[in-house]
């Protein structure tokens, strides 16, 4: 049993500071690093590859839609050229401060509205997907297992690490309750850090209405922008390795073993 | 006898557009390719590489301040990380295009205030060298002899393509006569291809008061936003082969024979 | 019988040149300023309204959604405030060069996605008016007769010059045929001017499958950022006063007898 | 004897938060709002005015270079006719939300590396002072006694508050140690209450050197960025009123007995 655990780092832009980044690189295994896109800047780039360097954690690109004030979170109608071009451009970006540090890039992560658009927008999923593939890094998707970016992953032979979610509550069908509706997140730790284990021993959630349902998990996701975020991270991580799993990093481009 | 042409490229930004690309990339050897901080966006930057790749032309990032609307053209004060770290993201960035063609990034240039500063201002120069030597690809800075960027390029072993101008009048001491002073920009086409020539066969120029110095030349600079451009260039081109000068691009990454 | 004619200008940014503004501004009578969020810079706009003075157009400000490297042209997901407080943003922006030059600013009209949205959902349009009307300043909307804005205007008493275009086919219902289909835009220039003139002395055109419907007119738009745009609008306005209409501003703020 | 106390605010954008603007509107009696180009959105724009309207505290617009990411503190070397219309542009967006609120526009205080650069740079205070002028709004400008924005409001008939610093050492010439020397910046709160006092009873600092030189004081700054400021800004306008000192806004724009 093993299992990667990611969060959202290095969305800090400018005079402005947002995030645990510090903490979270000595506690998650990969860490998804924002391109300057939706946030992040140069030198918040640097600061997190170099610490993510020091600290073994696995290095991926956070891509997101051209939009600064609104945080990536705001749908936008891109053409499908736009969606690729814009990923290519952001991987490339943070990829010059990977081989500044000596250190791979391993994977990609849609961030925001890209992320809900292409969970379940085929369209835009092959957009991103095609980003990732002509970087030609090897880089791996990290996407939720039958999303439509992870059907695109397959069409375009890119690996994929299945994201999963220890703080959402999960749906009978396996999709997220979506967070408008009432319970869709878990703040109390103690269900997080339940409903982590579940899903790296057993690869099961119980859902919103009491089930149990498979839900593929190769990565789980630690979200990183709220107050406490390094500390419910620490306790996830501890309690998985208290039930004998094996924290560490997905396998990456040109490993064998891809989960 | 060689020489290698080059020109700023891929300067339209969005639904603008500027300069003659599509018809230089035919005539220079090497592209300097903006990155988004002063001009291009990255459509404009993937049709610039995909163009580049079918001529054959080197392909160069073009790094710049971070100044849309002023275009990379006024100073700013940037301190040494932060040019480091932009002059870094944008070598990334277009390299990932350069990936996607399956075509290499050969060199680095300045772009406006930049270029200007790093002429004459160590520290800006040092930053800039900084940027590409940290990129770790083995890419030659184009610079003018003598000049501040040239110096810290020695200091870091990154390889220099010296530039020389045909089209802007020199003074005795080898440098160019400032834009703002009367005659400083040759706009006699016989007079442009004349300097052109004389670089190339003799590394000479003949000074704004008549005297002859020694110019370092192994890429000559074709401006690329005047009307007309492309046609000056082929004039200048058909000069440079017609004097048994062969017009290709400078040695790049791991080349023998660097000029 | 008068019509007013509008024009979109302004739309170079920085370096990058985009339109006619120049001819335009001695033929259309209100000319829509961009207010630098999808084109424009406060030297743009400053050239535009000093220009605008001078021949006496009525000035509006064209807003627009904050995407300058997709023009405007991108629908995104804008929460209702940040619509509102975009939209009052740019109008006090281009309201201060209109206060230097002594000149009223008079209307506003939606560009791009903000406008193609502002005619079938109700929800932006409100955004919208809600930001007109909040600038208190008596401002006039441009906007379709029979769309969401022209109703939304309503709810906030916001009076509206109703817009139609003589360059493009409209459909039985009165609503335009949408751009991606066959015959949408009319490039015929004696078609043009015929529409133009029957939308101004009859308030009717005739639709793409021959049928003749009434379309209210106030202001007819005249695109300006097609090659040969000034020569058109200048047929335009001489077939209009050949026909004895009278080319001239619809009512602004505090005027009486708004058409 | 009567004092303002103003601050800088409204330093948060889209979703990263600066400052403590909401305690601080409580206390001072200016409010010098950022327009968006070195911090600030239309949302917090709109928020900031909304809550000075509500304190009574009299609002400017705080006017910088347009720089996010560097938050307008790097120099720039801007054209006259750029700054121009950078201020005018800014003045203009934020004067929306005052009529928005029906609240005056009151001041403005150039933000940064503009402040720094105008301090002494007779040019770019001009230009500052340009753009302050040509909006027509009878606007104030805080700025230091002595200083080349001063001189240039003079020159173009517009009022200043005199603004002097309670957290800053002051040199024997009227002028502030710069930062970058020891002892710049007062630390110790009660020393900065006992400056403050000392300004607005009567006009007179101790210099680093221990001597005593006037310093005109119409309105005192209160640094709104440091942790902690609003505590401190308690502080020094409890110590004002207990010396007799009267803590209002200095009079702006059409009223009798300017400062």
């Amino acid at each position: 049993m093993r299992v990667d655990l990611n969060s959202d780092v290095g969305e800090s832009f400018g005079p402005w500071r947002l995030g645990e980044t510090e903490e979270l690189l000595g506690i998650v295994t990969s860490a998804n690093v924002a391109c300057a896109f939706h946030a992040g800047d140069p030198r918040v780039m640097e600061d997190v590859v170099r610490r993510a360097a020091q600290t073994g954690t696995g290095i991926g690109a956070h891509v997101g839609y051209p939009d600064l004030v609104g945080f990536g979170r705001r749908a936008m109608d891109l053409s499908h050229r736009e969606i690729v071009t814009d990923v290519l451009y952001q991987i490339g970006a943070l990829y010059a401060f990977c081989r500044s540090q000596g250190v791979p890039l391993r994977h990609v992560k849609a961030h925001g509205a890209l992320y809900n658009q292409g969970e379940r927008d085929l369209r835009v999923a092959r957009a991103l997907v095609e980003g990732v593939a002509r970087a030609r890094l090897g880089l791996v998707l990290v996407a939720p297992e039958g999303s439509a970016m992870a059907q695109a992953a397959q069409e375009w032979g890119v690996p994929v690490a299945r994201e999963a979610f220890c703080d959402r509550a999960y749906r009978a069908d396996g999709t997220l309750v979506p967070r408008r509706e009432a319970g869709a997140v878990r703040t109390d730790p103690a269900e997080v850090v339940e409903q982590a284990v579940r899903l790296a021993t057993q690869g099961k959630v119980r859902t919103i209405d009491g089930q149990e349902v498979q839900v593929g998990c190769d990565t789980l996701c630690i979200h990183g922008d709220t107050p406490g975020a390094a500390a419910l991270a620490r306790a996830v991580r501890s309690a998985l390795e208290a039930a004998g799993v094996e924290v560490r990093p997905f396998p990456g481009p040109g490993e064998v073993g891809q989960g």
